[in-house]
């Protein structure tokens, strides 16, 4: 197919779009309507061979786990998904079967999460990359900025899982244990229940700060601490027994310590909330603490032989 | 600089944003307030060895024109830029000197179109890309199908000038006629003027339908002819006077054609408009007409040896 029967294939495969679309795909720009309050918007994209390996996702996963990357910022921000474009950049070697399954796995994630694809782009490269962009509502946006000494951390979904899957493939390791992590990997979840959750939460003024955990949880944990000037502590124990079982089959499999795999495993997108109270579906893994006198912000795990300051490892594109 | 130290320095550059900014780059998603109205959302992705090279554009030249090749759509639909987030693909070796001036050329492109940079995405590949997403408001949205039988089809901007500055790259062409033509293909301007003129018009009920032109006038038109279900009648003589001197230099140059440079040089960003009264600042190149019974929507092009067919030729990724 060339350029213009893709978009028209795309086109059919995203479908009409939603109450909110007055115009999807097909002119300059799509037209949407309803932004009363606030607008909510972010950016992702995912590249083969840093985000991906065509060897170890399906094209359709590939089309999923974007999709489902970049929704994640909006749960984290407590806002409700509206709309989506996707810029697509494809080698020639992705053939229209390719372009058919990774459309679809964005369909497929576009309609679990509640926003439609009504638009984008289309552009030859040498390598493949997948953009995603969405709009969402929020009421009460919720911030990096806003923990404060005495919240609870509050974690929505397993961390260290897709870590686990993705060292596993790194490293040619077949074991069934492993299978719920390569799952994990291939297939996340945008969590926008708890989004909405936490935007309820939010409007009563619990719900303070929150992030969503792509880059490893002491990594985004980080954010969070430096944003608002205070210093997350996690407890290990809790942290560990959150995840359960699937982390320390994983961790056995692959011969590492579970609570690393937690601390520093990115890509499940598991919501990180810090509240002055519980919120359903969500386990108290540590609290908000004010920082030392003369310490800058941070992130600490407290464990049965004391607590430690933990250095902000994790993904970085250019580190 | 690692990807947070690049971050950081992006946002200095990018700035703190606008009126309809609460929330810009450094959380999870930007938050903007005041769409009311509709929200006239695109997005654009300028690959490598595709839309430049870095040999024949500064990084400065590519994040300035890709951002304006984004911020055309916008004009094209009549809308008013609010807010872009940007989101860059970057090899190891775009070093840090490049990545400050690819920033400060997106920088100075969205200050000129009143769109400041809120937020976006950075991840390492093997390919340069720059993928910019714009949000703006209009109140009437100018599509591509609303084109009539009688109205006027009017130019604003011109058509040919770009195309033929990049031919003189691809063939190594030193002549000082071409320089307006290597300055229309380096630094484009998104017409947001025009747009909002453009805007008023079709508040008014006069401007029906409208394009820009980044694929070449005849591909671009041929999308308005077809969404409108009309043929697009240009007249060469009006079409090449319109562009004037500069496209008769660079046709002598080249050895080719002005008509030609003119009907299928993409990347000018100018505007075309199917309007039923003149507009300010835009010239009169043609006329819609009616299909001819048991044809089909088409482009065609009127000159002194009669009225013939011209195929959408235009830049095709896939084609």
């Amino acid at each position: 197919m060339n350029e213009l029967e893709r978009i028209a294939h795309l086109a059919a495969r995203f479908g009409v779009g939603g109450p909110a679309v007055r115009v999807g795909i097909g002119d300059d720009a799509a037209v949407l309507e309803g932004f009363a309050g606030s607008l909510v918007w972010t950016v992702d994209a995912q590249v083969d061979r840093i985000h991906f390996r065509v060897e170890w996702a399906s094209f359709y996963d590939v089309g999923f786990r974007s999709f489902m990357a970049a929704a994640s910022d909006l749960a984290a921000m407590g806002a409700e998904p509206v709309a989506a474009l996707s810029s697509l950049v494809l080698p020639l070697s992705v053939d229209d079967e390719a372009v058919g399954a990774l459309s679809t796995g964005q369909a497929d994630a576009a309609r679990d999460v509640g926003a439609p694809i009504v638009g984008g782009n289309l552009a030859r490269g040498t390598e493949t990359s997948v953009t995603t962009t969405l709009v969402g509502r929020a009421t009460h946006p919720v911030l990096r900025s806003g923990a404060r000494a005495g919240d609870l951390l509050l974690l929505a979904g397993d961390v260290g899982l897709a870590g686990a899957g993705l060292l596993a493939l790194l490293h040619g390791v077949q074991d069934a244990r492993i299978a719920p992590c390569l799952e994990a990997w291939r297939r996340p979840r945008a969590r926008i229940a708890d989004g909405r959750m936490l935007a309820a939460f939010a409007q009563k003024g619990h719900a303070h700060a929150a992030i969503d955990i792509s880059d490893g949880l002491v990594r985004d944990a980080s954010h969070i601490a430096r944003a608002s000037g205070v210093r997350l502590v996690f407890d290990a124990e809790k942290l560990v027994t959150h995840v359960g079982p699937k982390l320390l089959a994983a961790a056995d499999v692959l011969g590492r310590d579970p609570l690393s795999l937690a601390l520093y495993g990115g890509e499940d997108y598991a919501l990180l909330v810090a509240s002055d109270v519980p919120m359903d579906g969500f386990s108290c893994v540590g609290v908000v603490e004010p920082v030392s006198p003369g310490k800058k912000p941070c992130v600490m795990v407290r464990g049965p032989s004391g607590t430690r300051e933990v250095e902000p490892y994790g993904f970085d594109h250019f580190g």
